[in-house]
């Protein structure tokens, strides 16, 4: 359906066959994630990084969370997880190309939240002064 | 920290007052958030929408979470909440400029999650086949 407010690129402009559709969304659900961007954004900049550390630089993170999203980005091939064989076993992520490439990828919104804190806290304040009255 | 694995531009290659580092990281654990990047694309797919028809074609959200993320979203500056005073109210919602915006920084995303779904789920294979092992 054509509409009057389209004015960016989607990915609805390009014919979209249903499954690949339903594909890209469920991708998009599962890196469409807090902490999925900012453990990318730690990696990218510290480079490989214990599980531990990775945790104190994330912030904030609960060690239930790191694991499970670590997981998650491991299966999707995003970070690649090196057992060390010394004594005790040092285990160190990184990320993979693909990992990196959706780092760049995300890069636009971390430029765009740095532009709009200013615009975003307006609009909190404008929002909450409307909800008590 | 100077790192070897630096391949990418990124928000900490900018000097960052912490206080705005932290302010970025809060807005990016609210919009980095699956149901806000699918309403966006939605609400630029189809212009002014009402809330059933908004959650018809965003496919699988429930009415709380749909209630929820549109409320955040019109705090935070990215959607409009239009009631039209006829008989029953007519309550519609659509993006800001900001929203739009939004829409667009995150456009890579979409665009990167369309291009690597292969990949995606080739690791996810190749993954579960280690995992069992």
């Amino acid at each position: 359906m054509p509409s009057p407010q389209r004015k960016t690129p989607s990915v609805h402009d390009l014919p979209v066959d249903p499954r690949v559709e339903a594909l890209v969304n469920e991708v998009i659900g599962r890196v469409a994630d807090k902490w999925t961007m900012i453990l990318i954004e730690v990696l990218i900049e510290h480079g490989e990084l214990r599980f531990t550390r990775l945790g104190e630089l994330a912030g904030g993170i609960s060690q239930k969370m790191l694991t499970q999203t670590l997981r998650q980005m491991e299966r999707d091939g995003l970070v690649i997880r090196t057992i060390h064989p010394v004594i005790p076993p040092r285990v160190e992520y990184r990320l993979t190309d693909l990992g990196l490439s959706l780092g760049e990828a995300f890069c636009g919104v971390w430029l765009w939240a740095e532009k709009n804190l200013q615009a975003i806290e307006d609009a909190r304040v404008a929002f909450d002064i409307r909800a008590k009255a």
